[in-house]
Formats: C-alpha cells, structure tokens, sequence
C-alpha cells in the first residue's frame, strides 16, 4: 500500500467511531471516486481550525471574541445554562425552549483521565455567573456519574456564592446522554427543572 | 453555529457510512479535543490526493507510475486477478495465498448509474492480459449480480482472444456452519463438490 494511502487511513481512523475498515473504506472512495470532496474536507478542516476560537464569555465554538449568542440582546440575560460540550448547546437550542445564555464547559470530569472541575472552567464560570445580572444557572450536564458528579461541584459552588442553581428535571433517562436524546423530553425537562 | 464548523460538519458528512450526527460528533471531537489530529487529517488528504495515482499496468492505487506490485519480479508473471477495487485487493493479499498479478477495474457495471464495461476499463485489460506472458485471468469480481454480469462478460470477452478465464470457487466459508450460510451458497457448494 503506498505511504500517502496508508498516511490517510491512519488519521481518519483517528474520527470517533471510526475503525480500520471504514477507515480503509473512506480513503479508497475519496481517491477512486471524490478526489474534490478529498480536497474540500482538507480545506474545510484547515478553515475551522483556523478561524474557530472559543467566545470569550461562554466559551462556545465562535468565529468571533464574542459568540452571536452572547452578543444577541434578545436572550434572558438573566438566566445561565451550563453544559458540557457545544454539541449539548446545540441540541438544547434546537429544543427551541431555552432564550437564556450559555456557559459551556470543556467537557466532563474524569478522574481517571486527570480532568477535575478546575480543567472544565470552574473558575471561569463562578466570575461568569456572579456578574450580578445572573439570577438562576441552570446546571444541564449529563445525568451520568460524572455529569452529575460535575453539577454537584457546580451547584455548591454557586450555593456559596448565592446564587441559585437548578437542575434539568429527571426526564432525561439515567445514563443518558444529552445527544441521544429526543428533543420532546429535554423540552420537558427543561420546563419541570428545579 | 459558526460558518466554518457547518461547512466542516457539511465536508464530513460526505464520507461514506457518515450521518449527520456522526460528523458533527467528529466536528466537535476535532475541534474540541484534537486540532493537531484535523490538521494532520488536512495534510494526510493533500498528500493523498497529490501523490496517489494509478498504476499504469494494473490501475492499482501508488505514487509511482507502475506499483510495487507490478514492479516485483518474484510475482508470478503468467497469473492475473481481476478484482473490482484496490480494497479487494488488499483482501486477496492478506490470504497470502496467491502471488500472481493484479488488474484493478474502477468498480462493477452498474446500468442504473450508466456504468458499463467500457467504463470500468476492459479494453485496457484486454489489452495487459493479451500479453503473451499471461497464462490464466482469475475473474474475482463479487458474487453480485453486478460482479457475475462483469465476470461474464469479462470471461467472454477473453475466450474470444484464446486466454483462459477461472473464476474464485464459490461454497460453503472456512467455519461457516451450514444453518448460517444461504440456501444459494449451499446449493453452488453442492455442486461444485469434489
Ligand atoms: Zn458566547
Ligand atoms: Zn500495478
């Protein structure tokens, strides 16, 4: 196999959910059948990592310092929704039941991969969250473990601070994902949160 | 969402056996946790579509004019596979039990994508296996209907030029119990006994 090909199916292989025979699979129909789309991936990766920071206020994927939610008059300025990933922000939006802010963490701790609540921007959201404009931060990361674990942390926190705190209702099911859930059901839960 | 992420989550979704969610997971997974990975990803598909072409021989995948493949003078000269993809190939390699030629066609005739086999390279076979060296061409284009239209008319297309067509023996796989294996497979093993 040439250098170059082998070079392609290794770094694909490195896409979550993606093992060595889709890996072989995608770089065979890009060479024999989509060399533009070849291309156009190239591009379309180099143009995200280079124009794709993180909003300096909520910390989503913005091409902006400031995201266009962040930015947008029109949302609750009083209400804050914590999450895990931008990916969680994106479905909860799609809901259409939330016009509050955002504060998005860098993931989930996991104390087995050395991630404590410091590396997620605990930080960084307890000066968010005290602006004085705040009243109430929704605390919507996952019902895991360790997304509880994380909204725990969160929640006492706040508490110390003063500031309310409240929880997705528990309509989304244990161990669930956020991603993998059906936007009725997290509509709901955001309605019934506590 | 930010421009250059649609555009990339867009670009993934072109891969084969990618949704939507999967390439907004990869997207996300990428951007949030290995930016090196999507440029190494970016530079691994420049190099692949800039060096990787097709052999001028057997229509393989490699960077240079003829592959190693047909470069090798231990390979058996007198044999030639016909497979419907370097991927295909690549199998037949790994059983490490054939050491003759390859000759790579660009897919299998598919009437309904107006693909025929002039499309798929039989005059340039025609021409490799007309030779003079070439002793036997093993037709191992699949067990589809497409792949036995192929092979078909590969086969009779060689006949006519006095060169000898085999095809893979179709039966029963290695470990394969018969309550698992189709009626059809068993019916041809049935046959074929020897
Ligand atoms: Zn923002
Ligand atoms: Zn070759």
């Amino acid at each position: 196999m040439p250098d170059s090909l082998e070079a392609l199916i290794e770094a694909l292989r490195q896409l979550p959910g993606v093992g060595a025979k889709s890996a072989a699979r995608m770089a065979y129909h890009l060479l024999q059948h989509d060399r533009d789309g070849a291309q156009r991936l190239a591009d379309a990766l180099m143009a995200a990592v280079r124009n794709i920071r993180h909003c300096e206020r909520c910390h989503t994927f913005s091409e902006q310092p400031i995201c266009s939610t962040c930015a947008d008059p029109a949302r609750d300025q009083t209400r804050l929704c914590v999450v895990e990933t931008p990916s969680d922000q994106a479905v909860l939006e799609r809901t259409g039941a939330y016009d509050g802010l955002y504060f998005v963490l860098q993931g989930r701790i996991s104390p087995l991969d050395g991630v404590g609540i410091a590396e997620l921007g605990l930080a960084e959201l307890m000066v968010r969250a005290s602006d004085g404009v705040i009243e109430e931060v929704i605390v919507a990361t996952s019902f895991t473990a360790e997304g509880e674990a994380t909204a725990h942390i969160i929640s006492q926190a706040l508490a110390k601070r003063g500031i309310r705190a409240t929880r997705l209702a528990r309509g989304v099911p244990i161990g669930g994902e956020l991603e993998y859930v059906d936007l009725g059901t997290i509509a709901h839960a955001l309605a019934d949160r506590h």
